[in-house]
């Protein structure tokens, strides 16, 4: 749960009004060098999936993409359209 | 950075051997009540799209599932096989 209390807490920070959204966080630990980082292929994969269940426009996907060493962390940020939109 | 910050303190509590690692999080928030919950069909797709880059066992696999009145959080952690495995 402790993750469930820091994301609720960085929204906290972020959003007052109550949006449908939709957050993926693909975190890839190299434990080795040399490992491939799939990041850029599972970047497009996962927002076809997400497209399957959401009709979402390009400009409410927010990506950032935080790269070091050994880890990689991918974060899609994606404001759902509301039912009356 | 905050969010690759909290991922790598996690990661130092728990993980002491440098395995190769990939973990998702998917978190959805849901602005309005009523609205569809996701996460069973994501679930299962997120793991076939993982399984299309690596050959990872069932028991390797960790799921879990958070869920409250108008979040839910996704949480799966993969521990990949080593190239020498």
């Amino acid at each position: 749960m402790k993750l469930l209390d820091f994301l609720r807490g960085e929204r906290k920070k972020t959003a007052s009004v109550a949006k449908e959204r939709l957050q993926i966080i693909v975190a890839h630990q190299r434990g080795q060098r040399g490992q491939p980082d799939y990041m850029p292929m599972l970047e497009r994969e996962l927002l076809e999936v997400i497209r399957r269940y959401v009709e979402v426009d390009q400009d409410a996907i927010n990506i950032t993409l935080d790269r070091d060493a050994d880890c990689s962390v991918l974060e899609l940020n994606v404001t759902l359209p509301n039912k009356d939109d």
